[in-house]
């Protein structure tokens, strides 16, 4: 890690649809430039967005049918009540709801707006995607696929942008990962002065999204990127771990 | 872009002490492998407790007097008295106070727990480190020194780990920058389907702070990093733009 780690976007991946296997089609891209083929220990960084659509995760709105609540809430806001409807369907709760914004948490336990329901890039007019509905089994499979096919053995991480309080942007954060500790432990270590470090526990699945989202973005069209040289913990490994336990949640 | 980025350990930087010039510290420690020498373009990253330190933010608790307020959250939560106080004097406004947690928001308007004040690293016993004054002043003076002696046009940001809700770990975030918009904003363009894209504001300071910290961290005692590559939009720059509006803030 003293030489560094690197970011490296998986370029030239087709558009992902139903059914695709998307485990090859990454293989295929992280083969060429500038990638050059995946290595022990690289991190696959994969938008959530390609994983959905492969998955069939994507609705076509003409087929819902929104509930009295979701006509009352797109009514007053001026929303579709169609993806409205699709956004309650996909909670668990909603945490805030107010000025037309719905904070929800997800069957995941993600909290994020609208459930991470999302209109843009979902491959047709008309649709919406949710997230995937196991992001960990997903990055399970493109890992497995890797070492099957490419012979590597890497971690992989499903990312998301999410929005946060307090500070404004998105950043983008992980919703499922595989063959890596999402967190870093430094508790119970002392710093040079022999003081014991507190609460020191690093997101470093997240902070490794945030990464690759500097070479990914919508608009560049590039879902996926490569960080290579990070000296990740290996484990099995859940972003269900990245989940703030209730008790020590004080903004539920 | 397309060829990735990289992120690389600033090392071999000696303990910083008040009064250091951390500026020619920093350019010293960048000569060296593997920065070898700032570029044009770079961004350097510098965690604020070296930046608090060289500005003389060390407060020794021996010389501080606690409030009322203060002794009686200390007696109730195990806590140092004299840390309490600074952190109350540190904060404009509390945002929760639950379980012994204090979750503030500083007079520069960042949120997050204690105000900022740590003991962690503080360079001596009996001693905590609160927040640069004007972290914006302080990445302008490290871009302007890098300009001036090393004639490179470079971007700096302060980074602090914060904590957030919902997600457990900490992750880095931007506190002050210099040289760079610390938000990209995609709003108003067209997916490749002709979706207008409504909410793609990335907070892009806080992602280059989450990737240089992969290669910092409290016990490697790197406190500062290169993130070399990344095309980001030139700018005067403020980390206070990534503070977000109250009227968009629904979790003060």
């Amino acid at each position: 890690m003293d030489d560094g780690v690197c970011v490296l976007p998986l370029l030239g991946l087709p558009e992902v649809r139903t059914g695709d296997d998307l485990s090859a089609l990454l293989l295929a891209a992280a083969s060429r430039a500038p990638v050059h083929g995946l290595r022990d220990g690289d991190v696959l960084v994969v938008t959530h967005k390609i994983v959905a659509k492969a998955e069939g995760c994507a609705i076509d709105l003409r087929t819902v049918e929104p509930s009295a609540f979701a006509r009352a809430i797109a009514a007053r806001w001026d929303k579709d009540a169609r993806q409205v409807e699709v956004v309650l369907r996909e909670s668990a709760r909603i945490v805030r709801m107010d000025r037309g914004v719905l904070i929800c948490e997800t069957r995941h336990g993600y909290v994020c707006a609208n459930a991470g329901v999302d209109r843009s890039n979902a491959g047709a007019p008309e649709t919406v995607l949710t997230l995937p509905r196991d992001p960990d089994a997903s990055a399970r499979a493109i890992r497995a696929a890797a070492a099957r096919i490419a012979r590597v053995q890497i971690a992989v991480i499903i990312a998301d942008t999410f929005g946060r309080p307090w500070r404004a942007g998105l950043t983008n954060v992980a919703l499922g990962c595989a063959g890596l500790r999402p967190l870093r432990d430094e508790r119970g270590h002392a710093d040079a002065h022999g003081y014991v470090l507190g609460v020191s526990v690093l997101a470093v699945a997240d902070e490794l999204c945030a990464a690759a989202e500097l070479v990914m973005g919508k608009l560049r069209g590039v879902p996926a990127a490569v960080v290579r040289g990070y000296a990740y913990e290996p484990g099995e490994g859940s972003a269900r771990e990245i989940l703030r336990a209730p008790e020590t949640d004080m903004f539920r």
